[in-house]
């Protein structure tokens, strides 16, 4: 749909003075995000992959499992004021059997019942929701590759060099293949897209495979993991008290810090093997 | 309450080997808001200024407009398992008059009736929603003055270096003396707070202030700023096609890349005045 950059003019302001160009900025527009015919959620993104976005939000909130719990995604055929289409309202069509969510999704991870909402609901919550818990026998991966997955990620993101305003998440093998990398002015919606691609791949749960965000590790990013049956987690930059919290809970596999050589494990440190037990190994 | 950091160990991983060491992470719990006793939104915030936190977000949802619109603000007396209070639930009572949001508040700016949810009609909600519109008469702010931001942001932030973790939004009047500055998991709640901190102190409609973000700048932080009359919104990083389109259409001044001697002018360029200027009026 050629709108994932926008041209604008800008003044550019240096010591060597001001002068105006012309700058590529990230877009952003609206999705709204229907289920059966029911808004749902509506989110500021990055237009573009936004079936994959739909299917990774739906994954993430429990919604649904897998390719077969959607029969139909489709644009709505409302149009602007000019007469276009706005490709900006998802409908998707759940298979028969599939409970819609009861109300807004966002909202059910947490008890609102009684004054007691805090870090441990909403861990509680996701426990009891996730439907695929990362098995505990699962092979490791590679200080090695870990430091390699930054640059990785890095070079598959299309559209930051020109804008330098987008989020991305990537999905790699535990050898350091990239799988999908998808970007988003929000961050969420970078993981949801990479999420709904592995989704409409069948590929979830996501055994055996990592998932590099160029951010922060909060505690939604880590949520989404566990849903999507990620056992690995790692971020450019640092994780909050929950998000460790509930990786440690999930069993997963929490990395921060991820840069240049170096990294901060958090959590299930027995899935990376550091490069002194490489040398023991050899 | 001593919760703004947390302390986990962490295996720290670099080329001279693996260590296990003590880390500070960024505290993250969720926050109920609760108006009339109603629950209305659930955020992920990093506790303290919760009561600056519900101010802001009810300001800029357009709920209310001034310190008086509010009755009371308290915690609900709700325990966790250990039955120690939570913190997490926080219970707004309107004013008499003042109207309640009628459903989540977070999804009264788009048009759901239809399937013409666009960047346009997001940006006719905002301008219908807005108290404040910026004054064209104001004055400017000077080159000199907006380079010298992001550094006392950085330096009011107290929390950042321990952690790595938190955005922070700065509130300066247009000669860069800093009002108040609030960091958070969060960068939408680190502009609630901030801004809500403002409202409490009788400061809203922001006439003649700045609001100075340390990351991106999306359609949400410049439709934050716009409902509580802020004419110049400035951050470090990129901002997305939205929020120029926002800014542009409230009349704001909307500065990105603000770095070192550097920046680029999105829109509302006349509040800025260069150095070349600045040469010719001397």
């Amino acid at each position: 749909m050629g709108r994932v950059t926008v041209r604008r003019k800008v003044l550019r302001v240096t010591p060597a003075g001001a002068r105006t160009r012309p700058d590529s900025l990230a877009a952003e527009e609206p999705l709204e995000t229907r289920v059966n015919g029911r808004p749902i959620a509506v989110t500021m993104r990055t237009p573009g992959n936004d079936v994959e976005l739909a299917h990774g939000f739906l994954l993430t909130e429990g919604v649904i499992a897998g390719r077969r719990d959607v029969s139909i995604a489709r644009y709505c055929d409302g149009v602007d004021d000019e007469g276009r289409n706005t490709y900006n309202v998802l409908d998707i069509a759940l298979a028969d059997g599939v409970a819609p969510p009861e109300t807004g999704v966002e909202r059910n991870f947490y008890t609102t019942s009684s004054c007691g909402v805090c870090g441990k609901a909403a861990l509680d919550a996701v426990r009891l929701s996730t439907r695929f818990p990362p098995a505990a026998d699962e092979g490791r991966i590679s200080v090695e590759t870990l430091t390699r997955l930054p640059l990785a990620l890095r070079e598959a993101q299309r559209v930051f060099d020109a804008t330098g305003g987008l989020h991305a998440a990537g999905l790699f093998t535990r050898d350091g293949t990239l799988l999908a990398a998808r970007e988003d002015v929000g961050r969420h919606n970078a993981v949801d897209k990479v999420l709904g691609w592995a989704l409409l791949q069948d590929r979830v749960p996501l055994t055996g495979c990592v998932l590099m965000v160029s951010g922060r590790a909060s505690f939604e990013l880590v949520q989404k993991a566990a849903m999507a049956g990620l056992p690995i987690l790692a971020a450019v930059s640092a994780p909050s008290s929950l998000a460790v919290d509930l990786a440690e809970e999930q069993g997963m596999t929490l990395i921060g810090f991820l840069r240049g050589d170096s990294m901060n494990v958090y959590t299930g440190q027995e899935r990376v093997s550091t490069e002194a037990e490489t040398a023991e190994h050899a």
